[in-house]
Order: C-alpha cells, then structure tokens, then sequence
C-alpha cells in the first residue's frame, strides 16, 4: 500500500506542472482587460482584507489537528492559488462565450478568491483524510461547478452577480459533505484527529482573525457596502456572545468548549451573508445572529449524535454545523425578509419568492450531486491511495528532519 | 467551595441571555442613523485596522501566561462583543437626551471600541483571577462610567471629542488597579502566572502587532490625522530602542528581560496619545516616547519592589506602568506642552492649563472611586466563587478533552 | 570569553542611548516637512501594509530556529526601529546638500520602511551567529550605504526613484553573504540552528503572512500601481504551485521540504520586483514567477551541496537562493523584457541596456565590497565576543525565568 502510495505521490508534480503549463498557455490568450486599473486601486485596502483573510485566516484557522498542522497551512495556500488561476481562466471563457461583462482582472480575482472560500470550507469536511492529487482534483471540478452555478442563478434566476457569490458558504458545505460521505470514518481509538491545548489556541486565534475580517468579506462586492459592514459586525457580535452562552448550557457542568467557540461566533456572518446589504434596522440582524449561532450549536450537537454516525459521515472540520446550517437559515432569511418587506405589492411577491427559492434549491442540488460524483471519482482505486491508518498524518506528505521530541 | 460554583456557574448563560435580550429590545429603539453611510466608507480601513488591533491584537498579547490562553483570548472576545453593543446603545441613550450629536453608527461603533480599549487594559490587571460574571459586570460598569466621565470632560471642561477619548489608557489601568487591590494575591509558590518561552514568543509577536497598529488608534478620530500618525510613529520608534537599552541596564548580567521589552515598547503610544495631533516637530514625539519609555521600565521596578508588597496589588500584566504611568506623563506632556505653545498669551494660558488639570484629576478620579466600587462589589460572597488555587488555570473554565500532555 | 561577554555586553545599552540622542539632536535640525501632510493620507491604508508586512511578517518568518524565536523577533523590531530612524536622517542629509526633492516625512519614512528590508534580508544570512551589537554596526553601516548605492543609480544611471528602491533585495542579500562569511561555521553536530515543527508552523503561518502582503510591497511607490499588483499576484500563484511541485521532485519519496516551501513561494515577489509595473500581459509575470521559483529551489540544492561548504559560507535562512538568485534573475528579466520592448528603436536601446546593467553591477558590487569590509570590521576582537557554541542560543541574551520545561 505504502509503496504503492510511493510511486503515486511521483505523479503530483507532473500534475502540478501540467495544470501550470495549461494555466499559463490559456492565460496568453486572456480576454480580461488591464485597462483603466488605476481607478480600481481604491478598493484595494477591502481586497486585500478580503485576499488576507482568505489565504492567511483560512490557514491559521485550520491548524486545530494535532499533528496535521503543515498540510492544514500549506495545501491550502496551494489549492488557493490554483484555484484562483482556475477561477480567473474559468471567468474568462464565460467572457469568450459572452456570457459575462468585461470587468478588468482585479474583479475577476476579487471573485476567484470569494469563490475560493466554497472550496476551503469544503476542504474543511476532509481534512486530513484526502491526498494532494485528491484536493486538487476537487478544487478544480468544484470550482468550475460553482461557476456554471452561479452562471445558472445569474442568467435564469435573476440573482444579482453579488449574491450569487454569497452562496459559497452553501454550496461548499454541502459538497464537502458529500464528498466526505465517501471517506471511511477513521478509528474511534484514534487520537490524531484530536486536537492539543496550543493547537487549539492557534485556531482559536485563527477564529478570531475571521471574525475581524468577515465585514470585509461581506461587503466587498456588496452596492450599499456600509450597511452591509454595519450589519455584519451587529450580527458577529451577538453571535460570539450566544456562542458563549450555549456552549455553558449544553455542556457539562457549564464549562465552554472551544469547537463550540469556534464554529459559533463565525455563524453569524455566514447566517447575514445574502441579507447583510438589504436589512435596514441592525436588531433585524442581531437577532440573525442569535439563530446562526443556536442553529450552530445545537446542529454540533444533533449532528455529531444522530445524523452522522447512521449516515457514517466523518466531517472533520464540522463544517455542516458551521457553514451549512447558517447558510441554510440564511437563505430562509432572506425569504422572510423580502415577504416581509414586499407585502404591499402581492404581484410581484410570489415571482420574487419563487426565485429566491429556486436559486437555494438550484445551488444545493447542484452541490450534493456533483460532491457525491466527486467523491466516488475520489475513492477510484486510481486515486485514493492513503490507508485509515496514514489520515491526519504530516509526515505522510512532509520530509520531517526535526526530531519529533516536544512536538 | 467547588460545587458553590458550579450551581453559579449554571448562572452565566442565563445573564448572557438577559443581557442579549435587552441589547436586542433596546436596538429596536436606536435612533443612531443608518443614512449617509456610503460617504462614510472611505474611512472603513482605518475602523478596521483598529477593530483588527483591539480585538485580534489584545487576545494575541494577552496569551502570556502558561495556563490561561484559552481564557485570555476568548473572554478577551466575549467581553469585547458585549461592550460594543452596551457602549452604542449607552451613545444612543445620550442622543436620546439631546447630549450628543447623531454623527452615525460607523462612527459610532468606532468610538465603543476604542472605549473598549479601557475595559481590556483593566482586564489585564485582574487576567486570570476573575471569573465570566465578574468579568461582564465589571466591563459593563466601567464602560457606562466611562461613558460618563468622558461626557463630564466635553461637557464642562471643553475636551474636544478625540481627547477625551484618548483618557482610555488611563482610565482602564486606574480601574483597573483599583479592582484588582480587592483580589487576595496569588502564592508566591504558584507557577501558573508565570509564562513559558512559548507563550512569550506568541506575547511578543502579539505586542509587536500593537506596535504596528497604534498610529492608526492615536489617529483614527484626530483631526490633523498624518501627524498624529507620523508622531506616533516616531515615539513608538524611540521608545523600542529605550526599551531594550533600559532592560540591558536594569537587568541583572546586562541581559534582555521579555516583559519589559513587552511592555515599554508600547509605552509611547499611550504617552504621546494626547498630544500627537499637535506636536509640531518629530524631535517632541521622540523625547516624549524616550521619557514613556523610561517610566515604564523604572516604573515596573519601583512598583513591582516597592508598592505593590505592602499595598497588596497583584496586577497580572502590568498594566501600572505599561498603560497608568505613561499616560500621567502624556497628561502632564500635554499641559507643558500647551504652555510653551500659549506662552504668548498668558490670559487665556491659565483657563486652558485649569481646564486640562481638572480633565485628568476628573478622570483619574472617577477611575479609582469607581474601580474601588466595583472592586468590593465583586468580592461580595454573591459573586466571588473562585478559589486561590484555581487562579490562572483555564482547565476551570474550559472542558479539556485532549489529554495535556506536551502542554 | 564569558566574562568577556559580560564586559561587553554592559556597553550595549550606552550605544544604544548613544545613538538614540544622536538622533534625536539631528531630528531637531530636520528639514523634512510635514506640511501638505492631510493630502497624503489617503496612502496610509498602503504604508500600513507594507509597515505591517516588515516589522510583524519578517519577525514571524524568523521565528524558525528552535531556540531563537525571541532574538529573532526582539532584534528583528530593534533593528528595524533604529534603521527607520537612521535612514530619514541620512535622506534628510541628502536634501540638505540639495541632493535630493523635500517629498515630506511619510514618503520617507515610507522608503525607509523598503530599505530596512534590505538590512532584515541581511539579518537573515547572520541570525543566530550575531551579538545586538554587531546587528546594530551592521545596520547602520548597510543602510548608509544602500542609500549611497540608491543615489548613485538615481543619479547617474537613470534609475526612476521605485525601482532604485527594488534593489533592497539584491542589496540585502549579496551584503548580508558577505558578511557571513567572516563568520565561524557552527559544528554539525550543534542541533540549536535546527527548527521543530512547531516553530516551522510559526514560520510557515509567517511566510503565508509575507506572501499576502507582497503586492502592496511592489506596488507601493510604483507609478502603474495596480498592474504592479495584479503581476505580483499572478507572479506569486505561479511561484507557490511550482513551489510544491519541485519540492516534491527534489525531495527523497516525493515529500515535500518545508524549508523549500518557505523559501520559493515568496521567490516570485523577488523577481518581478524590477518588472511588476511596466510587463503588460499576466502570463509574462507567471513565467517569471515559475523561473523564480525553480532557481530558488534548484539553487539550494546547488549552493548547500556544492558551493556553502568550499567556501565555508554559513546562510541560516537561505536567503542566497530565497532572495539573491531570484533578484538576479529579475535583473536579467529587466533588461530581456526592455529588448524586446524596445527591439524598434535600436538607437536609444543599447544605451538604456547599458544603464540597466550599470546599475545592477553597481549595486552587487558595492553589496560585496562593503558587505566584506562590514564582515571583517565585525570579527575584530573587539565585536566579536561569542563562541560558536553559544550560536543560536536565546538564553545567551535573554533571561529566561521560566523553567525549561515542555519548551
């Protein structure tokens, strides 16, 4: 198996310098436009909140495993970039097809990287458990499947190009999922997938870095930009406090528990993600922020005992409770919201609302069926190579010369 | 004593529940604008360099002690969350009664997080021996008095709004020390409020995090912000050199001490915070971080062998001479400073130098009655559950499933 | 030789108070004005990026070897804080002599910034083998020199103000080579220059950091500024995929080296530093980002097996193939992009290959030449105080009052 897993892991360069060679031969014939880039340059302070929290905060967040810190860091700096590359390469031939508008190269990274975070919270789900030819075959299929996504909600559901980005956080969740549902579970005795005190403190701090940036993140591409930052920073901020408060009322003898901390207080920010611009008052959003964390933690809790363990999903990250759900409350948010706030004009109403619903169904169907085909492409014997017993392993992937005393 | 808290402990989700609610109740009635928030978004990268700082940055400087992280950095947050919602909603009350101008909620919430910088600087003096509710009373008493005193220096004594923010530092570390005297002190034998080189090293990058972000917190709301920025910038520049200087000669073979380093380094950002607007020549803002410097590491020698042991006052991180005596010095800088400017004008010299006097004596104080006030009520039996022995321990707080080994 | 030390070491603080009030006097003659200051605010979001990148990321990167984290971080923040200072003065010096334009203090803080990177790169090749006070004659020494260097490329061979200041990294690292090698190898057998996994998480977190920041830092002072971004971003994709790829190709079983991962991905940033602003079409900077790549990470293999032990050169961050081959390789990409640029006009071309030429070998060679005098003048009796075996070694300058344990 090892040996077998030796001659495989020769390939990944090849595969890297194949799709790289690909990327910068498309990229010579690169549509997008450079032009009038000097005007752009106002919005690179939110960009680069954005480009940081993204490659930097996703990286510091995932350091939680025990003795899988370097892959958490490194692959997912190096599924980011592809990715970007992938994304950016994508938009253009969606403008060769004229299907999109010319928007100049730093918009169409702006998105690559916010799409990005679909295929990072989806990382999320197998973290540990998938090799690096697996990671960046499905960076690549989920990307381009989010695109064609988006592309679907934009032309057929008249969902404006912001909100259709803001469906990352459904759709990565949820193809996560399904593409982790094809993994065996590790052994229960196993301790790698645990976590240690300093580990946990990183990722804390990680969480932490998040929650600072998650205004930015909502309000990049947002029309009414400062709204959409006031909104998120009422909602994170009731979020965080709710966190606290549930995790010492579900937990014994009141203490908290730091994956309750964790995934909480960033629920908020994915639960106000479609409604952050369009709510006018901040309680609206507070209150918001209320559901995602209670549907965050009480979900940790029914997921881990129910739902997962008949379905045998092992999701690694838990990225169901703190990704999927919100996104799902979310969702059901903005219906609320528009029914309430169009409730004088009947007529247009239950257009309005079919659409909406549409785009939600469209968005997630889409990402469970084509997680579900990845993961059985995944679990192919040609690709997945790793045993159980290598999940969650650094030195299965990086040369460790330290000694491994004090680690 | 154990079991004692745990039924209080039961407590704490309830209270954080109350307060949500009420935060919630009473956001429904903001009159705080949502209008003209477009114009407004230019200043969004400096907010959020601040907001990055005093979240992010405080928990990643408050990791120090060797049992206490998890506590350090998530009640750093939960505190945080909650007295920005209190302190807009106490900003909103004042507008209510026609005390204030409606100047928006961006800035708004701007100013509660600078405020919150006073609750997390009195934090440090108490870290580790305070449990959640004490922690919630305390921010909310102190962020509602600082409210006050801060109206009572606009109101009566003309400090213009920047100003009178800037009293932070020295309102949080006199509230502070006035609380903490009223905690017995930890066993000199105890070695959990003692750090691990780790713990040092991720304390020093948190506090050169601070360093690199307090131009932007002495400017933020300043009117002539470049020299501010600029000024701070150079006293900063020149209190790191004392800092290391004065730690060679004080310390004991001519070595580095980490917790000066730790602490004098920041020291000129708070003493230059009153005047680094006005200054009119970079050679003052050195001199002044030069002298911030010097009182903090002479300061932390003369407090920690002279007054601290007979007054009883543990106070965990220093906040006496990192925040409290640089910002005595930055008030007394900012009168001579004015009277060197006015020299000129001697009839309206002694109003201006009366009304900056009783600014500082108005504040330092309110910080002290009040932190006595809050300090015996927190050692009520009602709310002081914690026992000697669990000070500085997060295994008290925070469930640990991982075993601690390698810790 | 201890108590040597310790003789010695009492003179540190003295230098330091020396130098500090030498600067405070010539600051008190500055001509730099601070006037017009208002306008140029709108460029702090920018300085603070690259002020960010420099002082917290470079000190972060540091934190690789095992027991050095504080000395890499502690000196990292003392040396920059001195340079920032020394290099207005010295600019401040050049505009007296009417050598230079009064472009006012935040742009000169602003370029000192960019030339301390020159002294950290610099840093990098001697960390761990210097005492502060040899960091501190080096510091200074380099950065007069840099600006010399800078001034006589401005001045006589028509480099534009941005890209004399790209020349930070040739500088640094070719001067700190030099410097190097003066000093004693340590011997094999210590295991104090070698990194555990933690601190190569840390430093890896660091390298993430730096890689997000390194578009602000090229574009910075650039005239086009967002094509400079967008080049550099492109650049840095490429670099980190080819980063992985021939990691795994080089590296025994195709793991990857966490060392090569560190180093290449920042590569690209070296290369299209020159070229950022004037390549027109994305894929010409992937190309340089996949070269710059593959020369860092062939050129370790090369220089650590083939030319380091001949010569008997010391590099303990690698900065010879992180910073120095891809600089040079940018220079050579400079004058290739600008042949084929100007391939239509032969008359004016040989002349400006010429200039760009002139100016790399001037800057090299002085980096050498005075990089050597440097060296020497620093293993005089009278600097030189370390033994080898005391290489690496925090406590040798730091108190540690904590127990060693669990370190």
């Amino acid at each position: 198996m090892i040996s077998n897993y030796r001659n495989f892991r020769n390939s990944i360069p090849w595969l890297l310098l194949l799709l790289e060679v690909l990327f910068i031969i498309r990229t010579y014939f690169l549509i997008l436009s450079l032009d009038g880039l000097s005007l752009a340059y106002d919005s690179y302070p939110e960009f680069q909140d954005v480009n940081h929290m993204v490659i930097f905060g996703f990286g510091f967040f995932l350091v939680a495993l025990r003795r899988y810190g370097f892959s958490s860091t490194g692959f997912n700096l190096l599924i980011i970039v592809l990715g970007v590359q992938c994304s950016v390469l994508v938009e253009d031939l969606f403008l060769f097809f004229h299907l999109e508008l010319n928007e100049g190269v730093l918009k169409s990274i702006t998105k690559a990287i916010i799409s990005m975070s679909a295929v990072v919270i989806s990382t999320g789900a197998v973290l540990g458990k998938t090799n690096p030819v697996q990671l960046i075959v499905m960076t690549l299929v989920e990307l381009i499947v989010f695109h064609g996504s988006r592309w679907i909600n934009k032309r057929f559901l008249e969902v404006d190009d912001h909100l259709s980005l803001m469906h990352v956080h459904l759709f990565g969740a949820y193809f996560g999922l399904a593409v982790t549902s094809f993994f065996s579970e590790p052994s229960p005795r196993l301790d790698k997938n645990r976590s240690t005190p300093k580990s946990d403190l990183l990722s804390m701090l990680g969480s932490v870095f998040l929650w600072v940036f998650w205004p930015s993140f909502n309000s990049l591409l947002a029309e009414i930009k400062m709204q959409a930052v006031l909104n998120t920073y009422f909602a994170l901020a009731v979020s965080a406090v709710t966190a606290f408060m549930l995790s010492a009322l579900t937990s014994k003898d009141g203490k908290f528990r730091m994956t309750h901390i964790h995934s909480a207080v960033l629920a908020a920010g994915v639960t106000v993600s479609y409604t952050a611009q369009t709510i006018n008052h901040p309680w609206i959003a507070m209150i918001l922020g209320l559901l995602g964390s209670v549907i965050t933690i009480l979900g940790s809790h029914c997921l881990q005992s129910c739902l997962n363990p008949p379905l045998k999903i092992h999701d690694t990250s838990g990225v169901h409770f703190t990704f999927g759900l919100p996104a799902v409350l979310g969702a059901l948010a903005q219906v609320v919201l528009l029914v309430t706030r169009k409730w004088t004009e009947p007529s247009s109403l239950d257009y309005l609302v079919l659409l909406h619903i549409g785009a939600f169904c469209q968005t997630i169907s889409v990402a469970l069926i084509t997680g579900f085909i990845t993961g059985s492409v995944l679990n192919t014997r040609l690709l997945k190579i790793i045993p159980v017993s290598k999940y969650f392993e650094d030195q299965f992937y990086w040369e460790f010369p330290h000694l491994a005393v004090g680690f």
